[in-house]
């Protein structure tokens, strides 16, 4: 069984690199700032690579970052791999991502420990910048290493606040562009498992502990740029404005009302106004829109809406225009993970649980498991995260929970490779 | 009269420090982007005290980098002034500012090429950052000069893009800290006169083409901070948000409605969002607003429904709630100018134009007139301006506009002076 105490020891010391905003007077009360491809990322990588090899793992690094440490199994093939994300938010916490890589190392240190032998190769993966935080794709290695994007297009991608310093001259910069080819076909794996925190309020409500990830919303990402007219703002009249902050207030406001009716979610964290100055209209407007639903069909009806509106947005002014311009960035379907992995996850967690203490759920959030699953058979964990809050240094889930969520990983891990 | 070759010569030539935005094939047709206490600013000002020196005028710098350039009149006293400013928006025009500057120039070249004897002494004025965008308070320098702005406060500003940039640190570096005081009791002026573009549609529509300014409109600058509780786009159900970016787009279009019952104006020029991150809900926003109204009751009428509206919106939102925060940044009253400049200009403009082509305006902006208003009688010139544009690059007036206008500049100062 998991050692919880060496587990979360290591989880916190490896914090130091990237922490973040404090917010209590603890050693561990602080954040986690450690955006992808930074110097901190690179530290953390260090350690991981270190860690795996003196596990007595082969770590193998692919074109895009992704970082696999493999244990020989019985027969040789694909390993079953758990997997994470090392990477986090600017305002992130101490537990997405981070969780899932920690649990996956503690639960290979178990398995070397006890000279257990897997039928199979066992992996544990970080993959590159699942957050989309800095480079704005998220499941980026991972969606690479699935195939649906492209390796030229995903080292292409520029830094949301510096678009000089470009994805792959970052990677590169820090030492982890790697040899391997980043892809499922080179580097094909027989399974992916995933412990996450839930990042959302149901099992934290519902007084739960485990949660069998059934699912994961679709969502889509876009860059919106509204293009005006400059002008003074003290000597033009409304009617002679083609003002695009005043748009995109109407545009946001109208987008979430499409968003509610569709019971689905949009949000706006990016925000720039050019050229930004006090009494100057500005000539253009961009932000970020992030909307989702738990079906492709809501995906795509708040989209047409969406886009409907700003048509109709664009038509209104009185002597001026603006243009409403949609420039995609991201596009993430909605998955059902696979029976296998599932019922292996259930029964797992049923081991240490009772049932009622289980339950199937659905992911708000992307996961590098979302992009896996078009590969291999693919299951997630989820544990409770206090008030269901993340992407806020605040975020907190108990040792016990975390703990709890790398047995059921380890397990599962088990069951799959055995069955 | 009024050489107006030399004058437009002199002033495209000039804006070779500080060219802005390319909007068309000609030589000229490029906008300015000299942004106060830059390095173009620097080239600029060298360049005023020279052609200044070079009419035997003596320059004096006060405290705020504000440039007198003043030539000796029959008698001793305070002197009759013309005055602008040579910043721009940085989107800005060829005219806003610039032209009012270089026709008091080419005003005293006439003085001094016709050894024109006036009773007191005749200066000519640049005022620093009267734009108020890169630190944020218009009429800068002249407010310190009137009283109404401390000069430490003044110099403390910080840079609207990099806080890190202090106004007097900048008015230092670029070698224009001067060792006059800057204040009206210690440098006072007998009148100052501007002629400055309209930048707004009165003129142009009414096909008149010189306006007596009666006043100008109030204004008051605020920076709003929205703070919210940053959290992920993807798992927080609406009800679970403390969105800022949401509130702020709530707050942009009824503070617009507001302007809009009271005819004033709303602008909104700068804005950001923190962390900025796609998929991260912001923790903060910040931005910039600008309210206008003709009297100073109905700025104050805005100011008291747009707080009543912030009031109201900071209780919305399920279970977590936004706080709203106004800083204020600046306040201008409304102005009226002094009939006896008015009557100047009123006189000097029917002396080359039908009365027809004449007409009484209020200033839509603010300008460095507002604070000499304080101390002494002032009255300002408007030319028309293309399509009333401006704080844009394709900000354009007719060379004959520009060229009457200088030349109602010069027979105004110099009826004030015999007057
Ligand atoms: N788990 C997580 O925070 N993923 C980031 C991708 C997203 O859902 O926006
Ligand atoms: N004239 C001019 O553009 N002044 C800037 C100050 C203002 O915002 O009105």
């Amino acid at each position: 069984t998991v050692n919880g105490e060496r587990m979360m020891e290591s989880l916190h010391d490896t914090c130091k690199w990237g922490t973040g905003t404090r917010w209590g007077p603890g050693p561990n009360d602080t954040g986690m700032c450690r955006l992808t491809l930074t110097d901190s990322d690179k530290s953390v990588r260090d350690w991981f690579k270190a860690e795996m090899e003196g596990l007595g793992c082969k770590v193998s690094i692919d074109a895009m970052g992704n970082m696999f440490a493999v244990r020989p199994g019985q027969s040789a093939g694909a390993p079953t791999a758990m997997g994470s994300h090392l990477d986090t938010q600017p305002t992130g916490g101490r537990y997405d991502g981070i969780l899932g890589v920690h649990a996956a190392v503690e639960a290979m240190r178990v398995v070397v420990e006890n000279g257990v032998q897997t039928k199979y190769p066992l992996a544990v993966i970080n993959w590159t910048n699942e957050e989309g935080a800095r480079f704005p794709k998220s499941l980026h290695g991972s969606s690479v290493w699935a195939g649906t994007l492209p390796l030229d297009k995903a080292l292409a991608l520029t830094d949301v606040a510096d678009p000089t310093l470009i994805a792959g001259e970052e990677l590169a910069r820090i030492g982890y562009a790697g040899e391997m080819e980043c892809s499922a076909k080179a580097n094909p794996l027989a399974a992916h498992f995933e412990l996450h925190i839930e990042q959302g309020p149901v099992l934290p409500e519902n007084k739960q502990r485990i949660g069998v990830v059934a699912g994961g919303q679709g969502y889509k990402w876009y860059t919106i740029t509204i293009r005006g007219r400059d002008s003074h703002a003290g000597t033009t009249p409304f009617a002679y404005r083609a003002d695009p902050m005043l748009l995109a207030a109407f545009f946001l406001t109208r987008a979430h009302e499409i968003a509610r009716t569709h019971s689905g979610l949009v949000t706006t964290g990016i925000f720039h106004a050019h050229p930004g100055s006090i009494n100057t209209i500005p000539n253009n407007v961009s932000f970020s829109l992030d909307f989702r639903h738990v079906s492709d069909a809501g995906v795509a009806a708040i989209d047409k809406d969406i886009k409907a509106m700003a048509k109709e947005l664009e038509t209104q002014g009185d002597k001026y225009k603006c243009a409403i311009e949609f420039e995609p960035l991201f596009d993430a379907p909605a998955v059902q993970f696979h029976p296998a992995c599932r019922d292996a996850i259930r029964t797992a967690a049923e081991g240490s649980l009772a049932a009622a203490e289980v339950r199937d759920i659905i992911s708000g959030a992307g996961h590098d498991s979302c992009a896996t699953n078009l590969h291999c058979p693919t299951g997630m964990i989820f544990i409770p995260c206090k008030d269901g809050l993340s992407h806020n240094p605040e975020e907190y889930s108990t040792p016990e929970d975390c703990v709890l969520g790398a047995q059921v990983l380890l397990d599962a891990a088990l069951l799959f490779d055995q069955g």
